[in-house]
């Protein structure tokens, strides 16, 4: 029998997706579990948005444009214009979700044996991406004492090699909720000309800014042959399942190599983008409603979190997640005993364990990451279920509760 | 500025979009061009497949499970069945697109370095998928005058090196049309067990069979640990743009990595994964009437092209391909020539050049690859102008007759 290869062994599993079993064991005993472990948002996708795929009327499910249909592209420079991004539509590439423009970005921009910086805690699946084009994630990291911001220039710095080829960020964070300031960005793009890298910047989450305006990475001025923007309609207009995304650069000669790998998987889903195109339309007041829900959302559950004895979450600026540091010893352990060993009045909830969003062994281990993707209500239930569980969890640890006292 | 990687810039660009340009300067003249270049069949998309997408009524448009909807995936276990296949639903994995079960096999199976041998003529963007696994793509070569049959075994043997780890066909074949016979595929088999490789099967056009009936791989008895099967829905119900897939394997091991892969990148298209499963009840006389289609559209392709003086063109046994020799010195000039410096009452074809499906230099350079997507009218005066092309193209060249006179 021929064995599987050393990248399909070394590839890392998803570390939300492991606890997944336990959630459904615990389902099938009757109880009932809040989802704070996924970022798929319980906000109805628009009407129109759905119903510009459900009218629809050809008659042949066709390949489009490797790149993507010409009429959603040139629609979405009218998006892009709304946050002062000036496009042309062959700056656009059409893409099988946000995942297909981080892949895309690692396959033309980095050879194997390539370094990509990245503050951690990161979205845990750049990993995956970068195992599959054999690049290696190196990190710096970023305090929970900060709110996560953007560490200092000389950590970036430290942690270039001549093998760092680009810096990554996502704005606003996943996992961490932080919004990056355009002076923070302005840090990036000194580090990025005066070391010659690229800047993968993945705003999947643009909309979603709760402290000011978002700043894109786009709009770095002299930064434009560096800049490689990674978007998404998934969590945008809660289309998630749509699996359309786009990769957005001036740079000629990546959108050049990037088409080569465009052409190779022929198109990217038509039916979505159909979908991604009837959005652009929505009115703006459409993310105001959406924004103000998560609002309200972010409040409850950061205020509800920092009155756990214990616990401290700082307020995230941006994106629907949150890390909160947690007094227990381990986070994998304790998310696996929510499921598995704990209920308060036949409830539960699943959290995902920070550690897999760290690069550097041991760091995560009391925290985890909550996305309010959930109603009010939900969440508010959820919280009493936090607190009641760290009431009674056997190797609770009062450590963090002392680092954050001193911290303060 | 930063450069770009030596992987984008040696990923090969596909060898038929590189007309494009001129097609579309040809048909900026006013000339009607007829599309054999590409297998994006005309045959309407079943109505129903596309209801199922149009009378859907769910709220929000989720991410599905990463390996597919589970409904969807026991539902393909009935239509593997019709062939004899017998799988469970978790040997099943919803890709997007061919592409990605193409991708998702070399990237679980094989490391940089490692080859994959494959008969050559052989579908170009399996290429693109190697460039971008780090992976070699080796070839032997199989000849027109057998109607491209499997190679003897002796010539695998020869081509077999340590870092050979699979073979891989696709049966019937893009770009020949071959059908591979069941004898063919023991060949295989007794090649895999000895030298212990993977069998990559993507039969991609499994209905489209016209002189017998087609058997899998997936049939082979004794190999169930060793075969990857690679499919999708996009030829066989003319539903290219909806890039929905599967990797079907018995190799649990294989199974397991390749999910780590699908969780990277979430789900697969969540609109496509509906249309697929409905597709699966269609009345069994569908594939009837649209094999009844192609056969007729082969048979006159066929006909027309061995009657013009100096053209060879054997039977496919499946798919929409064939693969003719012509009397010309160089097939990428003489499709540029058709499409830039040539038209017959207003009108004129598009072919894709075999140069770029063999790997071996020189080979390919009087053949080129047709589709018969378009319907028998089309066929017929597209078959005109090419008749009335050869008679004056400049760089006419008897050799190829000659051969194939010889070869008679």
């Amino acid at each position: 029998m021929p064995t599987i290869s050393k990248r399909g062994e070394q590839m890392p599993a998803s570390p939300i997706r492991k606890l997944v079993p336990y959630a459904e064991a615990a389902k099938k005993k009757g109880t009932k579990v809040f989802h704070l472990n996924i970022g798929q948002p319980d906000i109805e996708t628009p009407k129109q948005v759905l119903d510009a795929v459900r009218h629809s009327d050809f008659k042949i499910l066709e390949y489009s444009h490797s790149a993507g249909n010409e009429s959603y592209r040139r629609k979405l420079v009218t998006y892009y214009e709304r946050f002062g991004i000036e496009l042309n539509h062959e700056q656009i590439i059409i893409t099988t979700g946000g995942s297909e423009a981080i892949m895309f970005a690692f396959m033309a921009c980095l050879d194997a044996g390539d370094e990509v910086l990245v503050p951690e805690p990161f979205y845990a699946n750049y990993n995956g991406f970068a195992a599959e084009a054999g690049v290696t994630v190196t990190t710096i990291t970023s305090s929970i004492e900060t709110g996560f911001a953007l560490p200092a220039m000389e950590e970036f710095e430290k942690a270039i090699t001549p093998r760092t080829k680009a810096l990554m960020i996502c704005n606003p964070n996943n996992p961490t909720g932080y919004l990056y300031s355009r002076e923070e960005l302005e840090v990036l793009k000194e580090l990025c000309l005066k070391y010659n890298l690229y800047l993968f910047s993945d705003e999947a989450y643009r909309e979603f800014c709760y402290i000011g305006d978002h700043f894109s990475a786009m709009n770095l001025v002299g930064l434009e042959q560096h800049v490689i923007l990674m978007d998404t309609i998934s969590k945008r207009y809660s289309a998630c399942g749509g699996r359309i995304g786009a990769l957005v650069t001036k740079n000629q000669e990546v959108l050049d190599a990037i088409m080569k790998f465009a052409q190779a998987r022929l198109s990217p889903p038509s039916f979505a983008q159909i979908a991604g195109e009837a959005a652009v339309d929505l009115p703006l007041n459409y993310f105001w409603e959406i924004k103000a829900e998560y609002l309200n959302r972010r409040d409850l559950l950061v205020n509800m979190l920092n009155k756990i004895p214990g616990v401290f979450c700082p307020n995230p600026g941006g994106a629907f997640y949150a890390i909160a540091r947690l007094p227990i010893d381990n986070s994998d352990k304790f998310c696996q005993w929510l499921l598995e060993s704990f209920e308060y009045e036949g409830k539960t909830l699943m959290l995902a364990p920070a550690t897999g969003f760290y690069a550097s062994p041991g760091l995560g281990l009391n925290e985890v990451r909550l996305a309010y993707v959930i109603n009010t209500d939900d969440i508010r239930q959820a919280m009493i279920c936090l607190e009641k569980a760290l009431e009674i969890y056997p190797d609770r640890t009062e450590v963090a509760m002392e680092a954050m006292i001193a911290s303060r």
